[in-house]
């Protein structure tokens, strides 16, 4: 069941909701905030240094306001997208996060189901606590976000281990070579691999194991520290996405442009997407608005596939992405906070819900399709 | 009695006004959230989304300031303002509002009381609680507004019913094809139609009672279904007006334009004006200002009927909407404010300070007539 | 003693000054809600309306940036002006506020101590509650504001008393033809004429007495009606100054002036000068900033005398107006609430401190005299 | 032991890190406020009259943003600059800040200790409470900054003595001829030079010594006064920095440049340097933001040592000021905080994050050192 554009359905969804799920996005949070202890909501709902890149994603927003239309005759829509060959219901997907088991114990797996529950593609970050076949077993469609570790037998096996248990694509994140300067971590001395989270594509990796004396279940603190070890590999240049290529012949996306110029720079290297990125501001304090970022890169780049994420609470937002150029857009911490709140129901419930706000907005600004967006559906103030 | 722009009249009247009215919007609407339970203030305060398009109705006011003009020698001024035939003494009309019976058990008899005391003209709703027939006893000016629902039968009777009942216009509204996405009520499972709350024009409509088994008394659930089962819309296309034209020789304005491309489009297919609209950001999160909205209708069609609502809240807010082309505004949330805090009572308490507001407004920024703003009376910050 | 560029002499000055004493703007206002009723703070305190011209005039300051310069070699610096034959040791003058008995016992007559102590000039108010001559024994530098009333004979008789009395010159107040709407008197139904307050001018009037058959003392209630009876007078002309300015050999400003083309009409007139000012934000809601209108007048006369108020609270401000075109600024609130904190001594102690800063301000940003000060000593932001 | 680019280390060092200890700069101003008592603190926090330079100089930072490039191959990075000869480890030096015994009883020998062991060159403040000598025994890389009295045999003393105690450079401070007005202190009636605080170069120097007529340990209060006399010297000229250049082979800088008529006038007479500052927002209320004089005094020398100060909070700020042409920035509050909270060891925990989080940042942002920073990685918002 779900919302839907008929008003008498929602109306009798309504009176069936159990009414302590949350609504908004800011609902979820609050409810997240309450149910989590503190380093877990800070590792969520942190970013780097001042936070200004964080607010900045949402300010960003604020700027471009959307301009509806009438008596389109648009009964009947569809907000469905396909992004190399993989389609969505909707127009976004699930920003790969890692350690979701911080958030409740069901973690990726419940993410996973609420994606297969909805159709809606997950991605699957190379930090999860449930490994690549696990979450796969779920029938989720599903993408698999690579962090390229410095270490490329560990690399070529997550992608290979990935390709074969039907992931869609590889998301190579590149703004995460190493991690950002994160004040709320900071505070509180918070890391959560260090006690064995997010460590689920390491331990279950043959390639990993194999370098390790002790298995994690005997030395759960050398494995971890081994893990953390093959992280930072600011060394990486435009040039290894050539071996990349070569590993797998699934789509590359590269994940954390930010400029017209790497944008470019990653087409020449063969990818077949780019997503435009500051990884929820968790990395460059004082970097510049994701949605900005997406103006500056469709405008250099027509034709390209482009994603984007950092600040998409609300349907409007996800909207406006879409009007200015994303194909589709990835929602981020909004469904960290609904798993918190309700495990994979929570998750289900905030796409639902999402959703259905999607469709009825888009409905009610006079589109028949989320494809037909573009920069004439907008002005800026 | 009511304020004016004499001094010594003020000064008596304000001595003899009962100190608990209250003044400014924000006192209305602080007094009626006192009042109301939290299901029916949320109904009438809230906006859908994130709220942002009720935001920017606001703000978009701040954005504009008055050129007040000294000595103009206007000890009588004209605030009165005739549009399709219908005057109003001041420059605003009464929003149409659905279900007022929850804000207050006068409704919109209470609020037609208030009208007709005053002269301003009121907009009933589609969705209000008392019948067409019922508001015309009070020999209010009154305009009628639709919400053009999926059965033409109903429409035609409801547009007959308001002609034969004296109503000077129909306003169709265009923006409300489906109810928006609105948190506060889905947050409370809210929805006042199921308990038989704005169902005064189907309850007493000869068409959609034939359509029922039983009567609304006998099954007041079914009846209530069947009329939210006619709202949803969506296949409505401009091309429909042709028909509406056809059933009656009132003036028709259609409701809830925002762009200059629709308000082009309403003209040609023969409306006789527009209210530029975004349902008091009820409808689309993230939609452009309605006065914003109002710049760019007045720019590309200087001779149109034009009137506006969202955001009013004071007189200066007329003023400046008057200067930047519309014919009129209407008031909305202030005015079922004053309903639940005050009745009949309030409304006409809150609508003699808003035209003595406005006229003592004009007086010092030194206009005879609000017919002679214009955007020279304006500057832009 | 007083402050001055003197570090030494301003570290032993702090070390005798009364802790008790407010510093800055918001501090005397702070001090000032404690010590006076809501009545009487609300009147001084509010605006018209929503208040957004008030808001308007503080937010115009912000938008402009001083640019100092170093090693001006500016030991001695001149911080007085000459308007219109009047001194002042500083670029302010204390702009007519009414009714100061409501603030303080002392009233006009203490502001008017300060003023003589001081040698700032005081703008005696029409609506004052100690009399022209009453002020005039202070031997202040004064100059006498006068509400035009529907009354030629009373304003005759006014500006003969104040010509008399030694009154520098007449500032005819043109944006206070009836009094603006103001929500916080409405809220409170506070008008304090009507006890007697503000009446000074009219009660020692000979032409005003002889209106009445019973004296004031014997008949307050009706001399106070009678007063404000005279009060509306919108049907006031710009050919009118003609009449005016064959009454008195003064100079003759008007205050209230807030675009170009008032200000070109008022020299056509033939007025010596124009006070740029919306009343402090108290009579028309939604109107331009002060400072926003200085530049506007400024530009558009280069060589007029222009005076601004409005939005004036600290050193800063003072010197970006004067830097905008402005040959002095008005003072307002703050003296008022200096008063209600301290009386005469508390009017003192503020212009001490203003003046000082304003001369602190100056040697910092490199100035040799106020005078010296333009548009190349400011940025905008 | 610090932060670096290196996961691993970070997590070791996160472990470790006495969770006392404040992480970003508001941190430790809230700890620091909790310490201090309120003159003191006052002191240090407060700006001058409304404090809006000291608001403008954060805000500007706000509308720049970083334009992180990706995939740069950067595994080693370099954040050290030279300026003048005077190499840092950072590109950001401590500013001279007067009187630290206030903060802490280490006072400016701590954060000497600190610099020296960090690396970071420290300015060492001619109201300092250490002297000149103490502060060169604990070896840190230093300049030393000069408020040139209205003495020049005690500003030739003072010149000599940094230059024999292997002080790198002569920073003049030109926006402080005279103490500006700070309500804070005003209201507290605070200033710690008549208690002996900050009285380090003078109470040490032969030739002031020499002017009076009993020790400072006899009489402190009247070698107090005397220096404090010695302070105004608001005749000085842009000429008089011909007499100072021949005093010393040092290189000379001058602080509190705002435009640049100044800068340009500065290099005309010979510095080597100009210190874009506005004292921190200590000196002239409404002044330019720091970051805004940078822009525009880089854009009309390119060529010149260029270093500014005012609103550094955060590693986003150092970069960003870089990139407008920054060859260094000075730190200044937030050491004065870390010093009251931890003594030394505070500045250096500081000093230790602020380098880690620039590094951090830098290695994200894609760049392999700061000096190849400029206007491509930034964009206005």
């Amino acid at each position: 069941m779900s919302f839907s554009g008929s008003l008498v359905q929602n109306a009798i969804y309504i009176a069936q909701q159990p009414p302590e799920w949350p609504v908004a996005a800011e609902d979820w949070e609050g409810a997240a905030e309450e149910r989590l202890d503190a380093g877990a909501f800070g590792y969520i709902a942190g970013g780097a240094g001042s936070e200004s890149t964080m607010r900045a994603n949402l300010d960003a927003f604020r700027r471009w306001r959307l301009r509806p239309r009438m008596l389109a005759g648009n009964a009947t829509r569809d907000i469905s997208v396909e992004v190399l060959g993989t389609r969505s219901p909707a127009p976004f997907l699930l920003a790969p996060i890692g350690v979701l088991s911080i958030a409740h114990e069901e973690g990726e797996v419940g993410v996973a189901q609420a994606a297969a529950a909805s159709g809606v593609p997950m991605l699957l970050s190379s930090a999860a606590t449930h490994s690549i076949e696990q979450v796969a077993e779920t029938a989720a469609p599903r993408w698999f976000q690579l962090y390229w570790v410095n270490d490329r037998e560990i690399c070529e096996s997550f992608v290979h281990r990935a390709e074969a248990a039907g992931y869609g694509a590889i998301v190579v994140t590149l703004d995460t070579l190493t991690l950002g300067w994160r004040p709320r971590d900071l505070r509180l001395a918070y890391l959560p691999f260090i006690k064995g989270e997010g460590c689920g594509q390491y331990f279950t990796d043959p390639v990993f194991l194999s370098k390790l004396a002790q298995t994690p279940e005997e030395d759960p603190l050398t494995a971890a520290a081994t893990m953390l070890a093959t992280f930072p590999n600011l060394g990486l240049t435009w040039g290894d996405l050539d071996w990349l290529r070569g590993q797998t012949s699934l789509p590359i996306l590269v994940k954390g442009v930010l400029t017209a110029e790497d944008a470019r720079e990653a087409l020449r290297h063969g990818v077949d997407g780019v997503v435009v990125s500051n990884h929820g501001g968790r990395q460059v304090d004082g970097a510049v608005a994701a949605l900005d970022a997406l103006v500056e890169v469709r405008e250099a780049l027509p034709e390209a596939v482009v994603l984007m994420d950092g600040g998409i609470r609300c349907a409007a937002d996800v909207l406006k992405a879409v009007a200015l150029g994303a194909d589709a857009v990835l929602l981020g911490r909004p469904y960290a906070y609904a798993l918190a709140v309700g495990g994979r129901r929570g998750v289900e419930e905030l796409i639902q819900n999402l959703m259905a706000e999607i469709d009825l907005t888009l409905a009610l600004a006079g589109a028949h399709s989320v494809r037909e967006l573009d920069r004439s559906w907008l002005s800026a103030v």
